[in-house]
């Protein structure tokens, strides 16, 4: 192969899979990998590139119309494998009652679409506020006051460990551990966490924390770690094969742990993000066989 | 007090601690935190400031010649609460031949300096390797095969546990628990740990770990962590108060945990850097008085 990928200049492995490839009976596109498309474009993308899933944000369903996205969805076949977000739960009185509505409303939804899971960004610090135990308290009381209520939707709300990068100002939920001692406390089919490789890579008790976590695994993301870290935090995702994470042996501890569901490629890159999409979506099918697809 | 601090812009809550007052008796300054000065010139601007102690750079003493370093700080009288650094002992073959002859000499310069340790930043990933067990596991060989020659020349190796947004290129020693496991296999005045709270505020399990770190604390090293994150990570430290870390609950930790050492501030800040590096240590040393020391 001598095809070369931009941004990155890494030679292609093996040849763009074409829809049908049993290869990409798992993959799914997180549509903030190609934020350039509307909600059914990224659909229509899906179909044209042979991806099978969709990981769909809010924002977008907004602009498109929940009924007219529902629609679409259903119309494609395309499994919509999460619902990106809910969460942002740390906050005091009236951010909180916000909260508690906004995250009733992303329930409702997820239910509608049909989505495997509710992705939850549980929320940084709020402001002037150091109180790192007290977040994570509030963090715990209120993914109880949801859980019921999401199970009664038919939604598992997703909890999703973030990088310690993002504990000031996203997620105060740190590592898996911690997102595991949460949903242990709540049936399955109301909690589960999200395994992404972007966030956990580094945690020497990943294996044990996979191992750990099988059964209660909502959602598996991946995307890469790359250096020099980007001057945008919020964008320092990079394209799999492009930075240090060993996708082989991470894929391997998530079959071990018995997970058989989608993979969301979710890449947050300004590289990436300016390329056009449909050559986003070829790269990016190439990438997750020739980096992720267990062996 | 109306003072204001360049540059958050945070109004003083006391005076500017004078030499001789008494609370900045445990306090010490790292050279990096202020980059413009030679080692002469920092060892000058803490006897004006009235700072007892300092951080040396192995970059900043090989300029100024080890010799005249050494007469110049004990003329001084200023305790030397670190050498900053060892480590990067990740490397394979080559890399790792000069790195253990490089370790060996930095040994030879903290014992010439009477440094209380010398701090190892134990380094990340090989170009082109994405086996991060395989880079741990050299990393606690390599201490084994340095630690014995640190305690025969009275060093301690103080091993850094690293924030996780540094695994990759700087430091696959992600946690104080994993730098404990790694320590706790040494007599104590061969391997010690750091605590640096840049790298370790964000870890639920801190309470436990630094408690299980009592005796073996060789370096507590301060510092902010802000947000945004700043566009370079390598300068992404805050001057102490500007940012999201409660001093007083960590400094409360280190203090159960019987730790009444030299409490060393090592602020990387493009910002910091471009002040007048007098006008630093004033401010440094207040909001040590304000934030840091334990109450």
């Amino acid at each position: 192969m001598t095809e070369l990928d931009v941004p990155s200049g890494v030679p292609a492995k093996v040849a763009t899979p074409l829809p049908g490839d049993p290869r990409l009976a798992r993959l799914s596109l997180n549509q903030r990998t190609i934020p350039r498309w509307s909600v059914g474009e990224a659909v229509e993308g899906c179909l044209a590139a042979g991806i099978p899933a969709i990981g769909l944000w809010r924002e977008q369903i907004a602009e498109f119309g929940l009924d007219r996205a529902c629609k679409k969805v259903r119309a494609s076949g395309l499994r919509v494998s999460s619902l990106c977000r809910g969460g942002f739960l740390t906050g005091l009185e009236g951010d909180y009652t916000r909260a508690m509505a906004d995250n009733m409303q992303a329930i409702d939804e997820a239910a509608a679409l049909g989505a495997r899971c509710l992705v939850m960004v549980v929320g940084g610090l709020p402001e002037g506020s150091r109180d790192l135990p007290g977040a994570r308290r509030r963090v715990e009381d209120r993914i109880a006051e949801l859980a019921v209520y999401a199970g009664q939707n038919g939604v598992q709300l997703a909890v999703e460990p973030m990088h310690p990068l993002f504990c000031a100002d996203r997620g105060v939920v740190s590592t898996l551990r911690q997102a595991l001692e949460l949903a242990e406390r709540f049936p399955v089919e109301q909690v589960g966490v999200v395994v992404d490789t972007f966030h956990l890579w580094w945690d020497p008790d990943l294996t044990e924390l996979v191992g750990r976590a099988a059964g209660r695994i909502a959602s598996y993301q991946v995307c890469d770690w790359i250096t020099p870290f980007p001057a945008d935090a919020l964008l320092s995702r990079g394209m799999m094969g492009d930075g240090h994470i060993d996708f082989h042996s991470f894929s391997s501890l998530m079959q071990e742990a018995g997970y058989a569901g989608d993979i969301e490629v979710e890449i947050f890159n300004a590289e990436v993000w300016a390329a056009e999409p449909s050559s986003t979506l070829a790269t990016l099918a190439r990438r997750y066989v020739e980096n992720i697809l267990p062996s």
